[in-house]
């Protein structure tokens, strides 16, 4: 029986080198395995791309309007599908991918966040931890050596928690993965910061 | 550092068993374990009640508009905060649990539901998916044998899909823990029913 | 495809409590299920008995030389096989269940310790580690609150850290489930301890 | 409390990848990681590849006679212990492993298989199955679909089930991954055709 599992980790827990390692598995088998990934994730084009250098064009780009179960019907002999930022998919989609399991008979693997700079869930990951099969954790550490989970985002070097949901790094914006220890002690010192500035 | 972790299964995967267990491993101890849940629950009034036929009064009925960190911070040298039923909590309830590890470091190990008979996420169990720093699964099964990860109701034994979240067993309502594959098909099945009814 | 677990986990980590709850849920759908365990475990002689209270009376007690295989060709319609203090039975055994799970396509799940006092595999579940489809950990608390995996034995309260591997508590034997570190740094005090004295 | 992990899997489950991503992580941070593995592993000289095409040296190849705790004394400001091939450590190699994490607060984190061709365990992985904090599984499949957990060794595209425990592929030596059911499979149908031809 396929199952939809979710591999949930905060950024940079190499989650895209995981997704390529298990293509590669499938392909090493001579089975057909489906690369996609939402088109809302603009960083690396059509590419999924590992931080150790690593890169594989994608399959299909998923559009916010699109039915991943007429995707898949139009295909053939599909073995296994990998959707690298599932946090992108809308519910609906994640309930598709579901249903591909359940209908098709074919596995599907998501790789995504679990929650934005804020600690706020993103509409496909949430779906998915609701509804999977099999939620799985990719680790990854935080500046202080312990688990990271969160997800801190900084404009100039500086931590703000006020934003849309997507910012793209690039142009002054970064990520640094964090524990939610040094993730709230970090809040609680720019508000602070601010207080004593009078902003 | 202590931990926020969410122990998610379906109905009668023994999630009160299992938190009545942990809290006799502490006390064996000699530590100071603290039992709580939402008074949502009206299930077993103030107590938690196993299938296995052990159980235990609650140390404190959470109230909607409760703060956990209040009543933390009036209790002393706190070694464990349990919680059962906590879909039910809200997930502003869920945000101090994270903080009480942080602040307090005290671990805090809650016990629920992921989904109500529609599939849909409880509003603490999903903001517990989204923030706990560990999330491990109760296994039960489906009639089929398989892993049962949805819970369906069925009203005089008719299955149901549309309802208020929270309808506890007795009159007529019951629940049964089943696999997303049976429980798709019992939904196709009422759906064709429905429709050569007419209704 | 019905699959070989091990759950193991330290002393008082509730993996009777576990066993019985698991039983209950296949009982509870109309399902037989078989409990077993090596005759080797005398604790509790042909029952098992979890601390929160609650016991079963074994359906078969495993002998050294009995195959597994033979005792459930005779059998009928099981759709699941528990095995408790699974750490007694030899390889042989072990390697018998997984047999079970591959041509008679039954679940097989079993519970046991992985180390003995001086931190020793023991013969039944260092197999199961091995050839398991899925290892499960079990986790209770050490004294100083940190995960227990360890097995400290103590005679008139003194650990020890020789003797044979089976040793039942009582007649002054007791036995504590401690971290690593915990363990460790007694196992050196006792060492210093004897120094002194000149043992 | 650093913890000693050990992450085993079947040949091909992409456990160097996810070695040299944990190693980059750690790099990325600032931290000083060190890479060891024992030189009984011959198969890629002094360097760790990935089937994905990446590669690094290690820092230090531990012999049979190595003591690795002293290795650890003479290095400074380690964040992180990386070891792969684990399976080829020695049970005293892996008990001084649990021991850095101890007494020097280090955190180890092993790649290995857990059994060979014959399904029997390697020193080193049997060691770190009964004695790690910690034990995560790397998956990969199997021909039809599965989780594979065993490793078949063919000699001439021949399954073979026996000797040495070590053989690098080459040379007319290969490995398949498989799960426990076609790997059994497989040794009946070669048991049977040896039979036929009078073997």
């Amino acid at each position: 029986m396929a199952k939809l599992y979710f591999r949930y980790g905060a950024m940079n827990s190499g989650k895209s080198t995981s997704l390529l390692q298990t293509a590669h598995n499938y392909k090493e088998r001579g089975m057909n395995v489906i690369v996609m990934k939402p088109s809302k994730d603009k960083k690396a084009d059509e590419c999924i791309e590992s931080r150790l250098g690593v890169n594989q064009k994608v399959d299909y780009l998923i559009d916010e309007e699109d039915s991943i179960l007429d995707i898949v019907r139009a295909l053939e002999q599909v073995s296994c599908i990998l959707v690298d930022e599932a946090q992108f998919l809308n519910p609906k989609q994640v309930d598709e991918l579901l249903k591909i399991t359940i209908y098709h008979d074919i596995p599907v693997i998501c790789y995504g966040l679990r929650t934005d700079f804020k600690t706020n869930g993103f509409p496909g990951s949430t779906r998915l931890l609701e509804i999977a099969h099999s939620i799985e954790e990719m680790k990854t550490i935080c500046r202080c050596g312990s688990k990271a989970t969160f997800n801190a985002r900084f404009i100039d070097n500086k931590l703000v928690t006020e934003g849309d949901q997507v910012a793209i790094d690039g142009f002054g914006v970064s990520y640094e993965s964090m524990c939610p220890k040094c993730y709230y002690r970090l809040c609680d010192n720019e508000k602070i910061l601010r207080k004593i500035k009078g902003e």
